[in-house]
């Protein structure tokens, strides 16, 4: 460990609040800190037990600056691994700016974006991996994300690498040993055991590459398309959806021009509903611009809900026998949207069924079988969807408390790891020579340990923790 | 003391950040910490120290809902003066809410506005100014302001006026014990020491009443109206001071119909500059709508700094001599705000000076005496200025350290004490009567303790505690 300086944040969110807690962390934190507090008590902090809290005032000079409470947290104890004090201020952006820039006068210097948690990793306090979750931890927005990062975070991800890399490290250093002894034709690494070993190795890296897949849209949100004419109830159906749930929403400007996505959390999982208001306005050119622009939004998304009005087809005393050219439309439209998207699932749903008989009901249901009867307005069938729409999530991982895998720095490692893995297999099926067996197994271990971060680079650690927020 | 049920409330900031504090006061408080939290050293909180931090995990059954630090206050050595939690959770809003929701359905009530500290006030851990100075120190944005409430809030007003109280309260009980003895004729209480102490309090009062003006004024800004032509430099000016000082700006939408104003801190005070940009656009109607928005602007200002170009005056090689009109219409224009506004304090400044030569710059100063010499874009006579505005400000209290009245509840309490010894003094002079001279005394008794908070209602608490953040 390199010596290192004292570092200073604020460590709650900016902004005014009722208290505010500013962090420090290194070496001269303990002293910095007595020189600019007087407890209540008294007594230095340097004197006190770990994980004490002091109450006392911040003083520049003459000046009182506030009445804080000083939290301490005494090397190795802390969440660095190095003396770290905490003072909880009051919360004003004057007084924080304030106490900061005083320790910053007396040999404080500002951290870095995750300087913090760096120095957790450097210290051996959390692996790389964990490291990362904590970032993770903290953008997370949803049930799902926030348990995988916490998995990820509590060491799950690790521990499973770590063991695989362990055993693959065993291996590597019994067929190097067979190399010693090379001119004996000794086998101290049991072929048959190491053939298992690979196996394992292959079906876990598999299992976890897939898992990426589920992770990213545990991550990201399952991409949802709205399709249907105008005044179909969409916007009722998205504020059915979520008065259900009380769930978070934003409205976030979409990745395409004039695309609003709403999202919405259903069951812990994040759906982001792709809105396709305004299209099929000109009803003339049915195949130009509204079309062009569906399929565009259903390119974008991972499911489509097509929309349409029950009551426009089959309700107002009128049989859907009557309205029969409307549900031809619709079969044909649906048709279309199946034939261009074949791999995209569908979900089909009649809106505003309050308007309709339970005759034209059984008659809509007839036509189209996979329909969903729903009134948006009435609230009747939103449940029903919203369980057809965590079908669509494999929960089965997060149901079993699998490791998922959301990063793309793993999910790259994991794969070229893969890579090595097949040559290493390669090798034991074609006979290959245990030095040259040695190498690829070598750089399988280093994509492992890539991730855990046995292997670093500045490079890489710069990259991963300029994403976090600073004070962490 | 009431039995007071739990409360629980986000006490930093809302919003992302590296941590967050959560807190939670009342009697169940450990309880239901150790009942949702799983520390790491395997022990209840209820059989730990106050003041001691302990890691562990947030848990809600077999769920892990964060890691987390718990510092532990046992009454009556808490903020609250109850049994209080502090969670230090990972700050994303959704863990944030996670916690908080857990522990509501758990049996905790979300916190009013202001209720830690009102239950601090109840608990007589702060007097009722103290208590207000609480939420004047985080709504602090200068030195100036900052080191008023924390004056209030270490309690040196509540001293002043404590002092006065309990001298006068001795005063009305020696003259209330006459009462009994009314038949005999006897004076306990001492006529010439209770007219010193009368004058005393007056004097005092005085003191303070008039500190209101200064406390008002350094609470709320010192609004200065800047007035001049288009291109004068304005702007320019305003950053010049800004830089000055790296002080804090932000634009806020002034209580008159487009006007901007612009807050710079200088030498701790906030000063207020109300924008008159785009007046006497129309230079044909001089004295219509430009004019007249000047002075609404002048009105609301303590301060009209009145600012032209020197160089259009006396630049570009001409002389001042030849330009001697110019000079005649700012003096007009000067003459005009002094005589309308006789009682406003007007600085004169020449912007660009550093367009003039030597000699033009003393032919300035010998047509415009008073004139403030200035370049904002080479920052010359920049420091001058905040030394002259700084003068406006009667900074002597401040640094005499005297108690300075910021709060409008305590001003109209300190005149209505006023009013009643100023009963209390011709009472004395007109030979007025123990019984009738007791009770005026009383009365003034009655708003001094208003201020500290002997007396409240429910509905004064309410007052002033609605005004706090919630989780303060």
């Amino acid at each position: 460990m390199k010596p290192m300086d004292t570092i200073i944040a604020l460590a709650t969110s900016s902004g005014a609040g009722a208290i505010a807690v500013i962090r420090l962390s290194g070496k001269k934190a303990i002293g910095l800190a007595d020189s600019q507090f007087r407890s209540v008590s008294g007594k230095q902090l340097i004197n006190q037990k770990s994980h004490t809290i002091h109450l006392g005032h911040i003083i520049d000079g003459a000046k009182i600056l506030d009445e804080v409470l000083v939290s301490l947290f005494k090397n190795p104890n802390s969440y660095t691994g190095e003396d770290v004090i905490e003072v909880s201020c009051h919360g004003s952006p004057y007084i924080q700016q304030e106490i900061i820039q005083l320790f910053l006068r007396k040999g404080c210097r500002i951290a870095n974006p995750g300087e913090f948690t760096l120095r957790s990793f450097l210290n051996g306090k959390l692996d790389l991996s964990q490291a990362e979750a904590v970032a993770d931890l903290i953008a997370s927005d949803s049930e799902a994300s926030h348990q995988i990062a916490m998995q990820q975070m509590r060491g799950g991800f690790s521990s499973e690498i770590k063991q695989l890399r362990d055993e693959l490290l065993n291996f590597a250093s019994l067929i190097e040993l067979e190399l010693d002894f090379a001119e004996e034709d000794v086998e101290f690494a049991n072929r048959d055991q190491f053939q298992d070993l690979i196996s394992k190795i292959t079906h876990v890296l598999k299992r976890l590459i897939d898992s990426f897949a589920v992770g990213n849209v545990i991550k990201n949100g399952i991409p949802i398309a709205i399709v249907g004419e105008p005044n179909v109830g969409k916007s009722t159906l998205l504020n059915a959806l979520l008065n259900e749930d009380r769930a978070i929403v934003s409205h976030i400007a979409g990745t395409t021009r004039d695309a609003i996505e709403d999202e919405i959390i259903i069951g812990g999982i994040n759906f982001r509903f792709i809105d396709t208001a305004g299209i099929r306005e000109t009803k003339d050119v049915i195949e130009s611009i509204g079309i062009k622009k569906t399929f565009e939004k259903i390119t974008q998304a991972q499911v489509v809900v097509y929309l349409f009005d029950a009551g426009s087809v089959g309700g107002n005393q009128s049989s859907v026998g009557r309205n029969q050219s409307s549900v031809g439309n619709i079969l044909t439209e649906i048709e279309r949207i199946k034939n261009k998207f074949p791999q995209k699932s569908i979900v089909i749903i009649a809106n505003k069924v309050d308007q309709l008989t339970d005759t034209q009901k059984s008659n809509l249901k007839e036509l189209i079988p996979e329909v969903l009867l729903l009134s948006a307005k009435e609230n009747r069938g939103v449940e029903t969807l919203q369980q057809k729409l965590l079908e669509f999530v494999n929960t089965g991982a997060l149901r079993n408390n699998d490791t998922i895998v959301t990063n793309s720095r793993h999910y790259d490692a994991l794969l070229k790891a893969l890579e090595e893995i097949h040559k290493v297999q390669y090798g034991i099926n074609s006979g290959l020579s245990g030095d040259l067996l040695a190498i690829d197994i070598r750089q399988a271990l280093y994509h492992f340990g890539e991730i855990t971060g046995e292997i670093t680079s500045d490079d890489l650690l710069g990259n991963i923790f300029a994403n976090f927020c600073i004070g962490k």
